[in-house]
């Protein structure tokens, strides 16, 4: 069987088995993938970057909602950028008190194959509440005079189509799209491997400037490199650990595979390597 | 340059590229070989498996002493067993409360390969509270009639020489050594791929009928499979988290690179799968 590569660093590569290449494209914006394998089940790449496989989506994407869900359970209007695999949706829609979701995707295409291939995650999109705009992200908040709860920035890494979205002029048009007590999740990187780790200071810099509130927290994700990743939570009240809630996902009657309230306080604690960047 | 390649599941591979190989050599246990790498500096592999890294082996060795050392300031007597490349014993020799180090390795050709070629961690045999003995773990457990304040289990994955370390037997035998309030700290897989997690599985059934007390405690360790690396903190009456105190690694006036004593509080907060897993 062929192996998929994907190189972590130049000296690093990170290989899975294949049991076959589903679907190949190339849109204007980039290279679509999807595999099958039997060590992840099905998975989706974007210009040969690990996206999403069906093994693991699950942290992300719990860890991506329900850690600001549970610090302000009255968020009812949500904006996600990106987020074309659907996974983000689908865990904003089990709560029932979430009444509007706008989702900016720069690219359809991704959607559409993931509806096509991905089903798991493209479920979060066959919810009403659900409203897909296919535009670039940066360029939407800049125009829209749309008010939002919270906005996630499920987004690539800052090369390629989600570039504009580790941009100072992009968080600062999130901040004015937010409510008073609003709150911004993004995808920050990661602080082990070289590349990942100086894109996670220019957010966190960029971020802290405009944010009074701007904390870091971690998950383990295998499938991305090193494995230790890092999503940002900034807000203009709300204190991601002193203003946690109960478990709001569970009184929702819903179950979690990754998260809960232990873990919530827990995965705030980073490294002292870890500080020391953010720091600089 | 050539790339040193771990399998991580028969599916996965972990790839590293190499500048130089080292040192390779047969001892009546296992095959050791050093290499040096531009991403991860200085590393050794026993059978073909990563051990240390001069990148990250701070994680490792950070976590599995300074947990159980903040949780009992009074540990005087300690027995290493495995720890051959004497980063635990470095560690533990940052405490000037520390009186004796009792360190027992079955194949002395680990600790003389690593005192030539690894030699930042090595330098943990250099304090003379660090006695070695060059046995079977099993073996010394059963036989000694010495008391310790912690036990470290700082081994290989349980086949080859590493196995016995992971029986019940060996397990009883350390809870028989250990003071009134002695800790048992073991290397404890992983739970992601379905190798490891058959073992952590199994370790914690067995630690758990024997200690009143059995916790599991987690690191992001990037060069072990999955990145998201166990630890088992077991104890006769110390609790890892109720008993923590402040951080008294830091009132030895060390710096860590890894370990806090936020990240003492957060890294026994587990995800769910994990806590299910941990359950069976």
């Amino acid at each position: 069987m062929p192996w998929f590569t994907e190189m972590w660093t130049p000296h690093v590569k990170f290989q899975i088995e294949i049991n076959a290449h589903i679907h190949h494209e190339t849109t204007p914006f980039q290279v679509i993938d999807v595999y099958d394998s039997l060590e992840f089940g099905r998975f989706f790449t974007l210009d040969g970057i690990m996206m999403a496989n069906e093994k693991d989506e699950f942290i992300y994407h719990e860890m991506i909602i329900h850690t600001p869900m549970s610090v302000n359970p009255q968020i009812k209007n949500v904006l996600i950028i990106g987020g074309g695999d659907g996974g983000s949706a689908r865990e904003l829609t089990k709560y029932p008190t979430i009444e509007k979701i706008d989702l900016v995707e720069i690219d359809e295409r991704v959607v559409r194959v993931c509806q096509t291939h991905f089903r798991k995650t493209a479920i979060g999109f066959d919810d009403p509440r659900v409203h897909l705009f296919f535009e670039d992200g940066l360029a939407y908040v800049k125009k829209t005079t749309k008010t939002y709860d919270l906005i996630i920035v499920d987004s690539t890494d800052p090369i390629g189509p989600g570039e504009g979205l580790f941009t100072q002029a992009f968080y600062e048009h999130c901040y004015h799209r937010l409510s008073s007590d609003g709150i911004l999740i993004n995808q920050h990187e990661s602080p082990y491997f070289t590349k990942e780790a100086l894109e996670m200071r220019r957010a966190h810099q960029k971020i802290e400037r405009i944010f009074p509130i701007a904390e870091v927290y971690q998950a383990f994700i295998p499938t991305y490199p090193s494995g230790h990743w890092l999503f940002g939570f900034a807000s203009k009240t709300h204190h991601p650990l002193r203003d946690v809630q109960s478990s709001y996902i569970h009184a929702c009657g819903q179950k979690t595979t990754y998260y809960n309230l232990d873990l919530h306080k827990g995965c705030f604690a980073l490294p002292n390597y870890v500080i020391e960047q953010l720091k600089e």
